[in-house]
């Protein structure tokens, strides 16, 4: 394999999500910058390129946010019970006080539209746009040998106001982001015996969908 | 920059939406494997990994699906007028009947749950973790020097109705993947002027969301 082709796949097995290991070190300059073109090259439906990144550095901001986190990790924690809870208890799932910075990403539908060429049948295929973007900052970051983690413990509402984004603008994530100690050489829960990853021949089918006994719901 | 730094920004910016390069020639061994594997290296929430892959050759399957597009594109031209109407009417859209193979891939709501860590508050969160594992497949194929078009003009039924995927599960995205003859050096949508790419400073925000006239509805 040529070497390109082998930092590629490095950059993308080497990806991980990070909640613990953030130094809070500042970032290079111009390495943010290359970041987030990466992101802005995503692909998106009809170029509608709907995607908006709003860096927060501010600490007040993000002990905000960081309060309200804690307050919805407790409302998860109170719905598991016995060994589910005593796991919980121990996996840590952001670091939004430790990072460098965090990037907050959001969809705009109107961009582009009325017609936005690959959308009419398909309407989410703009907040697909906002994925491929935030898949490109996240394996940029990693090019990068920075950190990400994407928080997904709190409400879209809250997160709206405390940003000042308009009604018909949609928060997507928000991503920690900034230099570590070091990536984990496995995902976390997967550490902490949560999870495990599929073997891929339970999720590549031929032709047609094929059932897999013990995949679903598993 | 270190070499694999730059070898992985310029697969992302060479990264490219294919529709009419697509030679149909065959896969060398190996190189679908690593794709593949790539997409499923992708974060999602909770470990969850809700993503499957349907791989399809058969020309019969491709030839209903392409007819159905047809009808889906002329549903969507019949909106468009004028100018709009005109370029749109040399725009393509698809090479499903070129490219080597398709692969179809799906969000399954039901894998890991019902406790999967993190979507508690964001129902769709499992489904930005499909379109993740798409980005990684987007971009190990053009790392690979395959090209990729995701068809975005059809009816999520009739997919799920021809490959027989169960009601519980979502079809994302149908996939054109293969070899091509090149990859275009800018967005098809852009050589006809349909779009243009917005500059970053417009989408990217500090702090707080910041109002950009202009960009939204642009």
């Amino acid at each position: 394999m040529v070497a390109q082709l082998e930092g590629f796949y490095d950059v993308v097995h080497r990806r991980r999500d990070v909640r613990a290991q953030f130094t809070g070190a500042e970032i290079a300059d111009g390495v943010l910058e290359r970041i987030l073109a990466s992101a802005h090259a995503a692909p998106s439906v009809g170029l509608s390129q709907p995607w908006d990144f709003v860096l927060v550095r501010d600490e007040t901001t993000r002990k905000t946010f960081w309060d309200h986190v804690q307050q919805e990790r407790q409302e998860y924690a109170a719905t598991l019970e016995g060994a589910s809870a005593e796991l919980f208890s121990g996996v840590r799932i952001e670091g939004i006080l430790d990072a460098t910075l965090s990037v907050v990403v959001t969809y705009d539908p109107a961009r582009g539209a009325p017609s936005v060429l690959g959308r009419h049948a398909i309407d989410d295929a703009g907040l697909y746009s906002v994925c491929l973007a935030i898949e490109n900052l996240w394996l940029a970051a990693a090019a990068e040998g920075l950190g990400l983690g994407w928080v997904s413990f709190y409400r879209e509402s809250f997160l709206a106001e405390l940003l000042g984004i308009p009604r018909d603008i949609r928060p997507v994530a928000w991503l920690c982001l900034g230099p570590v100690s070091d990536l984990e050489s496995a995902p976390d829960l997967e550490h902490h015996g949560r999870r495990s990853r599929l073997p891929i021949e339970e999720v590549v089918h031929e032709e047609r969908w094929e059932d897999r006994a013990g995949a679903s719901g598993s």
